[in-house]
């Protein structure tokens, strides 16, 4: 199952608003590039939903015979707040708040990214840069805008000059904006007065003595423009033009816009071929946020301590629920939506654990064959991910039936479901056993049943010397007896 | 306990080959710089020592009071191969040999890396830096040395002028090795025509087309030395000197000797004010090396899938093993010497499980209060491990004969004894439990026992019927008894 046979991939590409087939430039190669996580705060929920989603996205190529070369960056520096806050670095800011050294933040906040990407199963990129490692090309970046007339330096900073680069190239095209109207809706320089547009942008930011991270540059001393690292980064290890492009859909603009123009007026070549973008998190209708005080944390969803949270769920269990919703649609939270992914999990699972016990029969009713072919359908049909779940939840649909002798399968047809749904539950969804059935639990209770059954026995014919007795052997090894309407039941003490 | 009334701490300084107490420039502040690994191969067992006493250091040193900024930097560029090789980069030579972009071959040693660390319990460095991520400052810290005149450029390469420095500040203090034997011992400079004297080394390396890693530079495109992306790294994170630089006693020379040439040519700074040094591994007495095929891995050490292993050994068993060596004595490997360090850790975490059930006394006639002196002043002596162990099984033996009733201890004193073994063994040593004593074992041993005393009493009134039936019903749960010379023992079927 692991070359392209299967028909070919489609994905909805974000530049042309079409789904289209994917051809990479140099099969079996591909270059995949994602805008990693600003290493300044804890990473949050739609984080880990977006980076969740291109996991996929990877070991699907993977899985369908490419050698992919995934690139996710980490953002280590000059992630500008934006026009409000005029330049200032979000982790010089951290770093004076929380009086530590800017990359001992970028430390704290790296490893943390990284733990909470193990936990959701997340596979490690092929190469995961940082911009403060690409600071010398980054530079060398601004000087080729600069040669290319696209940029001017005002006073030790650099911009990008977004009407003058509009003007022969176009801009707004991934975003489906128009450069008259954000012109138009974009308030005067103001407080930026090294600007001479409001559109304009830093590729390179002087800086005060107030700030912690800055280099050498032939502009004098400052860091580089939040925009400018993609640029670098991707075409450093994928090519001046390569494969597919994602990040969160809030990316798009102006980030990724600003990648494609810095990239055409440095290079004068188009970056991206394919631009994937995934949707953003709602909690029970409504936009996640901070100020809301309705976002919770990936560690809070776990533990369930939030207001918001009926209960903790397991890591699986919101893998589970974020892969049943497509990646580009909007993912909505919710207790009743998670408490049915947690069950419909467990359901699958089960099935699953049954797999390998099921009894073959001489023939078979039902099309596994048809089955897989459905499940591969669906992947490759822009990642479907909810119709493929659905296809697996009819696997299990057969599974049971056959398990409760009311459906026969041969011996290979049953080798044939393990297979495909090992392949779609491990490998692609990359979802993993969370319980190992090393049937410890299930071993403890078969022995205290025993003597559940001895100690009724033994109450049966009235030697409740001998009841006793199995009830404080029990005891003594911290187990506790509890007699209820339903029988007796049992729990440690 | 955790402040710094516990008398001074000394370290032996290998700078002075002398025991000193230690008094950080800045207290409470203390920085600490470790050369770390060079991402192009799996990381060596030397290695998990040397970092597994520095570890050790940083605890101890957190553990007194002080605020400790823990750099290690993870080389992953620059790395000469020394004269032999005439500066071919070791990364380059790992990349093609693999396939891969060079940055590939650092991120997969870098996750393998991370991964040993954390099965061995070492902390997180505060900053872990990159030689990629600091280039613009060495390219800065050449043009300092060039400025100071203890450089020169060589066809697009910048050597060190070691003879010229030799004479103004002296060379070899840290090794101990005198600059007239140096040049007397050092073949000429044939095949390296770019140098003035044999002992020359490049800051700055010319980089041919066949090299992967390279970066443009004043002197053309070429690469860092390997010695100053320590220098830079530790003095921009640290201060330009700071108080200890650790590494394995391998480095000393070259590496750390260049080290402070270079840190005084460039700023006029003394770099590093305590040098501490780890000793080497040997096997069975010998020293370990690939070409000799007694140089297991970590992970070999821990599956035991090495022709030199009787078994494999937990990865605390290990730790503890490292740490029962004083980190500047030479660390043997034998099955003998590990199978000890597994049944003295056995030891001491099941004298630490009886602790806290030890039954009060009203009086005591052991010194709790002595005992923990004695396991400071062995910290505080140079870090000496073995000592604070043994102190420890002094600490065990008296736990055991408290529970044995063959000693008394009060309550106050069993709670001090609980408190200085919990900050002994697990935050000073990093030993964490490997078992987690949920008691899930022992419960289901003891339910056993009791089926296997049934039969046995079955089996003594010859009621085979009855015997039979436990012993069917236990293999129904998967349990199977065997009757031994010793009685009955009982496994997983």
């Amino acid at each position: 199952m692991s070359d392209l046979r299967k028909g070919p991939f489609h994905l909805t590409n974000t530049l042309t608003r079409k789904k289209e087939e994917f051809i990479p430039l140099r099969p079996p190669h591909v270059g995949l590039y994602v805008c990693g996580p600003t290493v300044y705060s804890d990473v949050h929920l739609g984080n880990v939903r977006t980076f969740t989603s291109f996991d996929v996205l990877y070991r699907w190529l993977m899985h369908i015979g490419y050698t992919v070369r995934y690139v996710r960056n980490i953002t280590d520096v000059g992630h500008l707040l934006g026009d409000a806050a005029d330049g200032e670095d979000r982790i010089s800011k951290g770093a004076r708040a929380e009086q530590l050294e800017p990359m001992e933040v970028v430390q704290k906040y790296t490893n943390g990214f990284h733990a909470v990407m193990r936990l959701f199963n997340n596979l490690d990129p092929s190469i995961e840069p940082t911009a403060t490692g690409h600071l010398l090309e980054q530079v060398e970046m601004v000087q080729r805008i600069l040669k290319s007339g696209f940029a001017y330096e005002s006073n030790g900073s650099v911009y990008f000059d977004v009407p003058k680069y509009a003007e022969k190239h176009g801009y707004g095209g991934l975003s489906g904006r128009k450069i008259d109207e954000l012109l138009a809706n974009t308030r005067g320089t103001e407080g930026q007065e090294e600007k001479r547009n409001a559109l304009d942008f830093a590729i390179w930011k002087n800086a005060g003595p107030e700030h912690l991270m800055k280099w050498n540059s032939p502009w004098g001393v400052g860091f580089p423009g939040w925009h400018l690292e993609c640029s670098v980064m991707s075409t450093k290890y994928l090519g001046s033009t390569f494969d597919i492009h994602g990040g969160g859909m809030d990316l798009k603009f102006p980030h990724h816009e600003c990648e494609i123009a810095q990239s055409v007026a440095a290079d004068g070549q188009v970056p991206v071929r394919y631009w994937m973008h995934t949707n953003m998190l709602t909690v029970n209708g409504r936009k996640m946020s901070k100020s809301e005080g309705n976002g919770f944390t990936p560690e809070e969803l776990l533990s369930g301590d939030h207001k918001l949270l009926e209960k903790g769920y397991s890591p699986m269990t919101v893998r589970f629920f974020m892969l049943q919703c497509h990646y580009a649609s909007t993912l909505d939270f919710s207790n009743a939506a998670m408490q049915a992914a947690e069950k419909g999990l467990a359901r699958l699972m089960a099935a699953m654990e049954l797999l390998p016990g099921l009894k073959a029969s001489e023939t078979s009713d039902a099309d596994i064959e048809a089955l897989g072919s459905r499940c591969y359908a669906a992947m490759n049909d822009d990642l479907n991910t909810p119709v493929m779940i659905a296809e697996l939840f009819e696997g299990v649909r057969i599974i049971n039936s056959v398990n409760d002798g009311k459906m026969s399968l041969d011996a290979a047809r049953i080798s044939k479901l393990k297979d495909l749904f090992d392949t779609m539950v491990f490998d692609v969804l990359g979802l993993r056993k969370e319980k190992e059935s090393d049937g410890n639990d299930s071993v403890l209770d078969g022995l205290v049943q025993e003597f559940i059954s001895m100690r009724a026995e033994a109450k049966a014919r009235k030697d409740f010397a001998a009841s006793d007795a199995v009830r404080d052997k029990l005891l003594k090894l911290g187990i506790v007896l509890k007699d209820t309407k339903d029988g007796t039941t049992w729990e440690r003490g």
